[in-house]
């Protein structure tokens, strides 16, 4: 069983991309068969969304030990200074760099990793699913889908399991600025599945929360601290505050790759800055003037209280049992969790 | 004294309008003879905010008066039929249209109207400054300035008038989508005056405000009911929730036509859903899929408990006494209050 969307593929000796940049426009597929364009596209954002950077990571060390000319740690140092916040990335690297270290087979710890992701994402789908079928109007941001995870998605696995199983979901796009994964990818994703869906400006989310239209709100993370504080895409701090506001529960969804065990709060969790230009030009069109100064946090940090519960691939947990949930996990993965 | 920006003046017959649809790439200048091309410039956005379309749509009143073939009433219809949130508009044609069914001179009462939106917005300013020196870092959303007013602004005016009077102010300006007045065209009035500022994503607001980089809010509006409920752009009600949520202020400056003493409430205020266009496409880049439906609502309410206060041109009053204000002022004002 798969979805109809893939973020990405290994076939040939090349790691193969759907760029996510020319989205919805284009259908762009690359293929990479060098480390090099692999950390290019993972900085560019022709591949994103945490878990998908994990397993783009764990093929690119692939390429990196076929190469030749790096050690496994030049390697994984090269990959993971393409981007800092989400934690799945690291994970990916770290995966098949302890694999080809130790004289195993970097592309089987790969493939082992793509399909652990893929596993997990799935059981997220079965998780969640019930949740909505008591609040089936689900308001998401940023893109959480199969393109952010290779298959099924975070926040999306769930709106998918739940329309499997015969909900009639609706899901609220926002198209979350500036790099509009939401309206770009999300949109398209859901658009392709025939699950029916709205895509607004993210101004417009708490009007629609405030005329009781939207039953749920549901995203991703990049990186969730023990404690249960969750770093996701700019803006996902907003919806979680609205969400308190109108008393509709908060739901982040994510594999264990994504709760970094080290970390105790949110509160050191590095958030990347931008470059201004996504957001002064736009196909072609100047948005903003070049005297103006622009700030462009890619990512924003939601205090665990704002949570009501976290979608895992063990279950629906509340933030005051993940670090426990977490703990287990880790126990029972052995010595390589992700 | 003027401000470097106006949104529209009257000369030689004709109404010339700032093409607010070109900025910040172009400054395109229209110069309008006849009421049907004032009409679609409104339609279009070519002069938006809610003051600036009054005096708009007075001075389409006194070109329609110059053309011959419409009746008073019939001119005001006309004009009227554009857009249906902001109040300002119909006080403005309404002003004309009494003047030129009482066989008075049109274009003195378009003057006149004229004189009095500036001269309230100077006043806004001046009330409006002395908050800014306890709080001058400021977050305001869309356009509330010159462009949208003639000159000075709404939520601009207290923030020139600070500046003036030596408060170091700084400005977080929201990018507004769909249509991006806070990057457009906030910006590019701050710009010109060397005011210092940051355009940012609408999803960043709320990480500047957890970060304590904001020390409130300031917006303009669209309509106010008696109670003090306020329709504003779309976002203005996520920003309200925001800035109670961090214990900031919130404000709302505003002219006397903006106040309508016929609605109790928010409730029945009609909200402009504008077409789906403005999110799918933009500089010639489809950002999304045909295959989706969007919801575009221009503006949203914001219930007057979120209000802090309101900067009028008599001052600073909080929700609970805008009404008794506006009673005050419609007296003295006399039989055609703006």
């Amino acid at each position: 069983m798969a979805t109809a969307v893939r973020a990405l593929w290994w076939r040939g000796g090349a790691l193969h991309l759907v760029d996510q940049r020319a989205l919805p426009g284009r259908i762009r597929i690359l293929r990479l068969r060098r480390v090099q364009p692999v950390a290019a596209a993972i900085r560019s954002l022709a591949v994103r969304g945490a878990p998908a950077l994990g397993v783009a990571g764990a093929y690119g060390m692939v390429l990196a030990a076929a190469e030749g000319g790096y050690t496994p740690a030049r390697a994984a140092r090269f990959l993971a200074a393409t981007r800092p916040t989400a934690r799945d990335l690291f994970v990916g690297i770290e995966r098949v760099r302890a694999a080809w270290a130790a004289g195993a087979d970097p592309l089987a710890a790969a493939e082992a990793y793509r399909a652990e992701v893929v596993a997990e994402c799935r059981a997220i789908g079965v998780a969640g699913a019930g949740l909505l079928a008591r609040a089936p109007r689900v308001l998401t941001h940023c893109n959480a889908g199969a393109l952010a995870t290779v298959e099924w998605g975070t926040a999306l696995a769930p709106i998918r399991a739940a329309r499997e199983a015969g909900t009639p979901v609706f899901v609220w796009v926002d198209e979350t600025r500036p790099l509009l994964q939401g309206g770009r990818l999300t949109a398209w994703e859901l658009a392709r599945e025939g699950i029916p869906h709205a895509v607004i400006a993210d101004n417009a989310a708490g009007h629609f929360l405030q005329r009781g239209e939207v039953d749920c709100v549901l995203v991703g993370a990049d990186r969730i601290a023990r404690n249960g504080d969750v770093a996701n895409k700019i803006g996902t701090y907003e919806k979680a505050v609205l969400a308190r506001a109108h008393r509709r529960p908060f739901y982040v969804a994510a594999p264990w790759s994504t709760f970094d065990p080290d970390r105790s709060d949110g509160s050191g969790i590095v958030i990347e800055e931008r470059d201004g230009a996504e957001l002064r030009r736009l196909g072609g069109r100047r948005l903003v003037p070049d005297a103006s100064a622009v700030r462009n946090p890619a990512f924003d940090v939601t205090p665990a209280r704002l949570v009501t519960a976290f979608v895992t691939p063990d279950g629906v947990v509340p933030p005051g049992r993940i670090a426990g949930a977490l703990r287990r996990h880790r126990r029972r993965a052995g010595p390589t969790p992700i």
